[in-house]
This record gives structure tokens, sequence and C-alpha cells, in this order.
């Protein structure tokens, strides 16, 4: 699906493109124990709700491997629970990764009457699945939001979500592609995405690769080309959807939403539904993670101002009510979202 | 006013701090021709509409300087015109510096019956004056303001509106400056300004200095803030104000002006009545200037995304309706402007 790998399960090793590396140099790091993975997590070297997702089962299937075939199955439990905690403990917001671990324990609690070494090779495949599943459901994510994407029109997008967020094809940027794909003739505007330029660095590099017309902004200029009607759509992804429809997603996606409302410019958010948390009633109730200041003051390892504080929010809640229509792999979703969720989150549980 | 000079007539010589270079590097330069002029102009050695002014002013002196004495006063207005025109092709946005432009050859044609010695010296005293009243105004336009800014409140300012872009003490860094002189508990959110993070170098750079409070963040976090109740009004400078009250200032500002009324901020602009074109009847008249995509592309000289185009426009045009109150030397300005500003449109024809 992508001229490139953004994780893959090799022989009990996990593979994956160093995305704080790109576009400069395609680097690729190898991980054999849950440690690295989390880390690998923590550190954005992998980033994307469903990608850390997958990284997180991997990295469960990694932690399984490293106990003995001869371990009870309450001990297995036990070091499987510590590894689980390790691995929730990396990013708080992007509600995959807890979906993704969830989904691996439950798997294990099935599994009381099989041998241990019969539930390590359960979960590695377990995990192979999350990840061939989440390119399946991307390419559904395409096929359903392409219908929205008006020929001759121009997209903006805000941060990374594609193949390298993903499986491969992407969320928003799989809408994308699927429209190109279907013959449309459409362009993107890809705003950069400080502090750490997801924009500029993924989100370019792979719609470069496929051909598909794409011109970068600063943060700061999608108002402007709003208000000149150089946008007709905004598609982002998202790292959580409340039940009530609002979503946490990179920062900065709040501000479009209320500039393309303004400008009544269409505002879609693509996301799988293992993004729906129906645990969580509404946007207030997510945790923002608040990352290091010096993201935002330095630049490739470079002080970029005086010596003063920064406030580095990773990500922002978009209200509901912005949300022209949420697009999945089950179909598109509209206002009011706790009716029209309700149906998807009762099967979730 | 400041602990470092933005611009300086030395001995026929002139004197900027290089402003690309900060806050790393102290650095100035000198010039001692208008076309060293026109270049540092070009290449944002200095920038802001007022300091811009004041160094075309610099520029045509510098100018006049090169003129034989022996030359007619024919000679010498032809000459001047050439030199005029080059200054004036540098940015189109600031009106300031077309303003000074046009002061600098009103003294000459107001000199026919002098000698080409004496209209030389009064050119030098006149960009001298020009600097020196800018600095007095600056100052008027900080007391003016300060009574806007309210105690232990938390002001977003945009780009560098400050002593760097101004003689002194800057515009709306000014009215900040004048509001922490007067004793009020406030700290300031500096917005970077992406592409050429004013924000981040500069204004950070100023406000540290003179001990104000200041907290950096990237230009799309502001509508997060806003909506948690961080932000308590909204402060800028502007590069050309309209007779109907749309400014033009730094690509950002029409984005944080709807922010602002979404989340019911005030939206302050500070500037010198100089800034006010008459001539302007409108936002949609003002040229924007497109500067060179690589501003977006690269950073320090090196690439940040594929090789794809960027849109680079420096400005963008605030509607008057957005704006709460024009901050000016000689009072506050409110709506509708097309009548507040009508006096001093008469005055500066």
């Amino acid at each position: 699906m992508n001229s490139f790998k953004t994780i893959e399960w090799q022989n009990n090793k996990v593979l994956m493109i160093d995305q704080r590396k790109l576009p400069g140099k395609e680097v690729y790091i190898e991980c054999t124990t849950f440690e690295e993975i989390a880390e690998c997590i923590r550190d954005l070297v992998i980033r994307g709700a469903p990608a850390i997702g997958i990284a997180s089962a991997m990295g469960m299937a990694l932690g399984a491997m490293s106990i003995s075939d001869d371990c009870s199955y309450e001990d297995f439990t036990k070091r499987m629970k510590t590894i689980s905690e390790h691995l929730a403990l990396t990013r708080p917001t992007a509600v995959n990764l807890f979906w993704a671990i969830d989904r691996m324990n439950r798997l294990i609690s099935e599994c009381r009457d099989r041998e241990v070494k019969e539930i390590k090779n359960l979960l590695k495949t377990e995990a192979i699945n999350i990840q061939k599943e989440d390119l399946i459901t991307c390419i559904r994510i395409g096929e359903n939001g392409a219908e929205l994407i008006k020929d001759n029109s121009v997209v903006l997008t805000h941060c990374n979500a594609g193949g390298l967020a993903t499986a491969g094809h992407g969320t928003a940027l799989g809408v994308i592609r699927s429209a190109f794909l279907q013959g449309k003739n459409i362009s993107v505007i890809s705003s950069e995405t400080r502090p750490v330029l997801q924009g500029a660095r993924l989100t370019t590099w792979e719609l470069e690769r496929d051909g598909i017309p794409v011109r970068l902004i600063t943060d700061s200029m999608a108002g402007h080309l709003m208000s000149r009607g150089m946008v007709d759509s905004v598609l982002v992804g998202a790292d959580r959807v409340a039940s009530n429809g609002d979503i946490a997603n990179k920062i900065g996606t709040y501000s479009l939403s209320i500039l393309a409302k303004h400008h009544n410019i269409p505002f879609y958010v693509a996301a799988p539904t293992s993004t729906i948390d129906g645990k969580c009633l509404s946007g207030e109730k997510i945790i923002i993670e608040q990352r290091n200041p010096e993201e935002v003051t330095h630049m490739d390892g470079k002080q970029i101002s005086a010596q003063v504080n920064a406030i580095n929010p990773a990500f922002d809640i978009t209200p509901a009510d912005n949300i022209e229509c949420l697009i999945t792999e089950v179909g598109l979703f509209k206002k009011p979202y706790e009716k029209s969720l309700s149906g998807i989150i009762k099967k979730n549980q």
C-alpha cells in the first residue's frame, strides 16, 4: 500500500521507520524488547494513533516472547500486566494505545486453559492481525470518505494522518489517496504542524512520493488562505473521539475548526472506530499530553528563542459541533454524535 | 529606552542590529550607501513598519551624501528620485516605508532655493528627526494603550512590534512595557511567528531583557489557550491601516482576530498614525508581499520538508470589525473607523 513500511514484525523483531529523521533520512529502527518499543512511542520514532496501537500490541508480543514457556499461567499474566502498564505509560492521549493493550489482554484472559507457549504465539498473531486489520480499515475509511472530496478541490490537512500514522494508506490521507485514485483532480495544502513539523516532514513526504499535488504552509497561514477562497475542505485525523463526538487531535486542529466554521468550509475527521472511546463522555475528560517545552524553544537541538519558558500541549479538543462528518471504516457519522455513534459504542463494549 | 540600538546614524554611516542573527548573536551591520540600506530592508536585517520607515529615510540621507555639492538642484532631485524608487522597491506592504520617503522628498521640494550642500544636511537632520519622533510616538502609544491592559492579565502578542520594530519602546510591546512600568502584574504569551520566528527570536529576547514575564507558544496553540481561559487580550502592531480600519499585519494576525472574536477576547492594534494610509480605502486594496517559499521549506538553510512547493504570504488582512480599538500616539480609536480616523487622515494629507 505504501512505498515504505511504517512498522513490521520480522522474525521476532519489530522494525519501524524512524519518523524523527524523515524526510532527510530513511532509517529503520529494530526493537527486540517491549522497553525499546515503549521508548520509540515516547520519543516519536513512531506516532499517529493507529500506529501507536499497532506498536503497543507488538510490544506486548515481544514482551510475551521474553517469558519462559515453563512459566505458569498466573505468573505469565502477572508479567504481562507489568508489560501492559509500562507500554500504557508512554503517551496519554491516543486511545488506540489502550485499545490495543486491552485487546491483547482480553486474548490472554480467554486462554486460561492453554499452554503459555501457545498463548505467546497467539499474541504474536494477534499483534500482526491488528496491523493487517488497520490497513483494511484505512482503505475502507478512504473509500467511505472519498465521496466527500469534490473534484477540482483543495483539501487542507494538519499534522500527519497518513500511512506513517497507520499500517498504511492512512486515515485523513487515506481519504485523499482514495479520492485521488478515483481520478479526482485534488490538491492538498499541508500545514507544517509546529512544533514537531509532522505536516512539513511527513505529510509532504508521503504525498510527494504518491504524486499527489501538495503545497506547504505555516500553521498561521490557514485562516488567510480560507479568507481568499483557497481552501475547499479541511480533513484531519483524531487521537480520541469522545462519545459526544468531541475529538482530541494534534494541537492546532481546534483553531482550524473555528476558522473553517467562520468561512463556511466543511471540517471532516477521519478515524477508525477503535479511536472512539465510549467511556469518555466529552472532550473535557480527555487528558492532553504536555510535552517538553524544548520542542518549542529549540529546533534540531539549537535554541531558537531567548531563555524563556514555553507551553507545549501536544493536542487540543475540537468540539463535535465544529465537525461536519466523522469518517470511519463502517461509514460516515453526523450530528448529533451521541445518537449516531451510540451503536458502535455498544458494539465496542 | 532600549538596552540595544535598533538603528543609529553615526558620522555619516548607518548602524543596525542584524535581526536575522538574534537572539543567538548581537551583531551590528554598518551601511554606507543607500543600496546597502535597501538590501538590509529586503533581507530583514531590519524589519517592522516604523523601523523600515526610519531606515529608508536614513537611506535617502546616505544617498544624498553621495551626491556632489556642485550638482544642480534639478540634477540633485533627479538623482534623489532614483534613490527613492530603489528604496521603495524593497518591501510593498508597510506604508511607513513610503511615508518616510515621501516626507524626505517633500523636504527636497521645499528647498528649491537652497544650496544642495545645505539640502543634504537638512535631509540628514530630517532622517534623524524621524527616528527621534518615532521614539516619542511609541512612548505615547504605550501610555495611551496601557489603560486597556488589566492588572493581573495575560496578553498574547504576535510577531515583534517592539523596540526592534521601531526607534525603541515599540508599539504593541510599547503598550506592554508602559503597563508593566505602571506596576501592573502582566505576563505575555508570544506566538513564535513562523516562518521567520520574529516572536520566538525577537519578542522573547526583548521582554526577557526587560524582565517582563513571557512564555513562548507555537502559532497553532493560541486558539487552544483561548478556549482554556489563558488569554485575556490580544495586542499586535500593524504594517498598514486602511481608512476603514482594516489592517495589514504579519501573517497569522487575521486568524488570531477570528479566534479572539470567537472567545470574546478583546483584540487591540497599536500603531503610529504614520501607519494609517488615507489613500487606501480598505484592506483588499493592500498589496500583500509574497516572499521566498524557502522561508517555509527550509530552516537555517536546511530543508525541513520534502521537495514540494510552499505558499509564503508575509502578511494578512484583519477586518476593522475584529478590532476592538486602534491605539495611536494621539489617542484610542474605535468603530466605525471611517468616522473616527477621518480627522487624522485629513491632517496627514
